[in-house]
């Protein structure tokens, strides 16, 4: 402590939750809502949770509540394949291409008697998002539609990236020569899903902030991406189908 | 942006890069190094990599880079079940109980003719820092020692946890009241995974930064924690091993 140096804040990271947009409905426009909260800066990744992205784009469907069979036929009209079923948990590819619980039919956060559903394309959707801010802003900005994911061996969920725009999803270190000045043999790194826990953190499910402001990632990731080409693994690669 | 108010700067996380560790030997005090580089605030969560928690405890062993069975009989041997192979790629249940590719056995940023093999428990490693760092600095701090996994339905690898301490691993939101104000069914959020990606995007495989702070976290999240304990599922709800 005596004397010692601050961390590398130049390197910093900051993740802003943006609260206070309101119950979305039907048509909203959230890049102007979201412009309207934050004061944006060029290069900031905006991410932003499915459950808005769903209820503004009307993904949102009647589901008695109380009918777990009615869930099941919803989940899998959102599925191209069930991978497995233990009670009422269905882990089934989505329509989409997304592996995960429940086709991401989700029930929490929405009026009784209705579920939403996921974007029929989270990547336009996040493209939408970021035209709408820059419009609004004059700012140019990365977007990250966001959803909740378990995962196969590891208990608790994670945020993970169901669609960007102006964000690699993945980011090639291969042949970066690490710290030995050796080439890596194979580095990856899913970047849009790592920016998508760092926004869940700030966030919280019962805290109703559904958007934040990652601030301060590396410029070189901010290109053309898309989770739909980039994340999501050929079933031909998949040893898990 | 015209008189947009900022996002909500009391509730921000930020994650702080800590370079200039410089190379980790067998016996280094990763507490003391981390201390002389960073002044810590309590309620910080200092993210440390797998690879120089290794290399400290001297879970370092000689391997021939060049010679792949070599390769493969030391990710059995850390091994109790494999899983699935194609190729040099071996998914297999460590003895720790992670599921992961080659059992944690890691040849990169190690010098050549060795490779780094998983703590023999990163709870503890994650204790002894935790301690070391209050010793040292006279703050109370959470640890979390990340290692770098891949996923079985989405390219690209992330940072997750595999020990704490000072942290829950998993904070359980069943029963919060959602913004509905409904009970929240099932949301077990992962929060070290989230804590470890979240510090990855300021590592970086190739800029040998293996320590971040997290500043900023829910204080309810800070106590007793474990990775092993919390995150591991036990083989009976495995539905994919």
């Amino acid at each position: 402590m005596n004397g010692a140096p601050g961390p590398g804040e130049d390197a910093a990271l900051s993740v802003l939750p943006v609260p206070g947009l309101g119950e979305i409905a039907r048509g909203d426009d959230l890049a102007r809502l979201i412009a309207a909260r934050v004061a944006l800066l060029d290069g900031d990744v905006v991410v932003v949770t499915q459950k808005i992205v769903s209820k503004a784009e009307g993904c949102v469907v009647p589901l008695d509540h109380e009918d777990p069979a009615a869930r099941a036929r919803l989940i899998e009209s959102q599925s191209v394949r069930v991978l497995r079923r233990r009670g009422d948990l269905i882990i089934s590819e989505t329509r989409h291409g997304f592996v995960c619980a429940n086709a991401g039919v989700d029930l929490s956060n929405v009026a009784d008697g209705w579920a939403t559903v996921l974007p029929d394309d989270s990547d336009r959707s996040a493209r939408r998002i970021r035209d709408g801010l820059r419009a609004a802003t004059g700012r140019q900005v990365a977007v990250i539609v966001s959803d909740t994911f378990g995962r196969a061996w590891r208990k608790g969920v994670v945020d993970v990236a169901i669609g960007c725009a102006g964000i690699a999803a993945v980011v090639d270190l291969r042949g970066t020569p690490d710290a030995m000045g050796r080439d890596l043999q194979a580095t990856e790194v899913c970047v849009a899903d790592e920016i998508a826990s760092a926004a869940e953190l700030v966030m919280g499910k019962a805290r109703a902030v559904p958007v934040a402001v990652v601030r301060g990632v590396d410029p070189a990731w901010l290109r053309r991406g898309s989770v739909s080409e980039e994340i999501l693994r050929p079933p031909a690669e998949d040893l898990f189908r």
